[in-house]
């Protein structure tokens, strides 16, 4: 699955995905009074609404989308099928889909989660998809037994591993020191190279992609140095503060292997401007893939 | 809320819980051809219906039920609508309702699943709950901006944070040793202290609870005694393999402070037996708190 989005990310000449976190705070008003957003349902068909919207905008400008579940699970059972909507709409316009749920649970369980998310329910006779996405983000905490049942559900689907996440307090525990000298996030980096040993075509990406927040660009450098057929999702840019040049030695020396995600900044960029919301989100698209591309070519 | 478990502990005399880690697999065959399993909608209605008859049966023995997302996200949206179904009939029946969901993420997000799972979503007037459980099991690995968020959307709600987890490769990252002589699960644990000072009431429990695996007996004790004040969540019991002699020491000296999860011995004991699944469902929960209430009045 990473050789697939490598791939759409060089046909886009883009490296970067949006993030569809939305909720209804990010729509124009204008747009929301189109809903009954006083009920979940309308709330959820909102959202869907504004999605597809952003999807027919970026279509030919951005390889993948980020779909954060954490803002449909809040719109109830509507909110996610929203989120499945949105999934199936976005698959449909030819995007890398990346579901980002974070899931994480012991052997049997995560194997549910992995039906959910990448494989398929067994069901009276057969099976059949469910939420379908090509990439999930896991949480490592379990080790092994609560990774590998999302390898084995199905060969062509990827996962991105949490080392080392963007936010503030990431600090508090991936950065503790171990007695042999890493740091936690380095321990969770040596394991997911483990966990993606042998999962690689000839030249290609592992199966096991990883979460480096590209908030913290020494960190980030170094666990390049350390994962050179790792790909990895670099969170954190625009909104969270991280730019173009924070994240370019994320990148491996011929300007691959990772995909930067903005999910605020592309959602609300209607805020910032006299524009309409889908080209606000296409122009801060657009900025931004320039600003990681020049800095590719300068690095 | 944690005060509030530890009472219906005390009132059902009975400090288990049962897990609805429902899946189509744990229905005796009778039971699904009720339903048309060989569609995700009807998967989730036999679901919903089976942990009725279960929740119905255990009314007035077990104090709570711990309910495992990914077995109901496997089944799509309709899925999610048994999840919502079994957590509403479950808090109707009087039971204390967990969601096992082991959520995660940095802070605006995790503020999203706070809402989903504890709170009210914010709508265009106004807000209302979602799936509304009183407790929720989340993952640690964020830090602190990840667990706040789930602190501040209901004061009377409380958090379960893994600790250290059941399952045989928890040892892979949770038991590393740190530079200053802690595991990382014990790090862990002393974040999860000073994420619950200032939260328990008068001579209470802290609301932020820990996951302890009861398959960890030596790890389980030494972190009671590390956490007065703190509520755990002992799963691993029966199919996992620990037994009461083993979490006997994870309550604290009066016997309290702790409830053992078992979700498949339970789920499944009809195969067992030759009796229908509510009364074996039945006679395995009063064998499970009679083998840990021996234990405790032993210990």
């Amino acid at each position: 699955m990473f050789d697939l989005l490598s791939d759409e990310i060089k046909r886009k000449r883009n490296p970067s995905c949006i993030g569809l976190d939305t909720s209804l705070k990010c729509l124009p008003p204008g747009f929301r009074r189109r809903f009954d957003t006083d009920t979940l349902e309308g709330a959820a068909e909102a959202v869907l609404a504004y999605n597809k919207e952003l999807i027919d905008a970026l279509e030919y400008i951005v390889p993948a989308v980020k779909v954060q579940v954490a803002y449909y699970e809040m719109y109830g059972v509507e909110g996610m099928r929203a989120f499945l909507h949105t999934l199936m709409y976005a698959k449909r316009a030819g995007f890398v889909v990346i579901a980002d749920a974070k899931r994480n649970d012991i052997a049997s369980t995560a194997e549910a989660y992995a039906k959910a998310f990448l494989g398929e329910a067994e069901l009276e006779n057969g099976s059949i998809p469910v939420f379908d996405a090509d990439i999930l983000t896991v949480n490592p905490y379990l080790g092994t037994d609560g990774i590998a049942p999302f390898l084995n559900e199905n060969p062509k689907k990827g996962i991105f591993v949490l080392v080392k996440t963007s936010n503030p307090s990431s600090s508090e525990l991936q950065d503790l020191k171990l007695e042999d000298g890493r740091a936690v996030y380095e321990a969770v980096g040596d394991l997911v190279l483990r966990w993606g040993q042998g999962t690689a075509a000839f030249n290609g990406w592992s199966r096991v992609g990883a979460v480096v927040g590209a908030t913290y660009p020494e960190q980030g450098a170094a666990l390049r140095r350390r994962m050179t057929n790792t790909f990895f999702l670099l969170p954190g840019y625009g909104a969270q503060g991280a730019k173009g040049k924070d994240i370019a030695a994320m990148f491996d020396k011929t300007g691959r292997g990772a995909i930067v995600n903005s999910s605020r900044a592309i959602l609300n960029a209607w805020e910032k401007t006299n524009t309409d919301f889908k080209t606000a989100a296409c122009e801060a698209a657009i900025k931004m893939r320039d600003d990681i591309i020049s800095t590719l070519r300068q690095g």
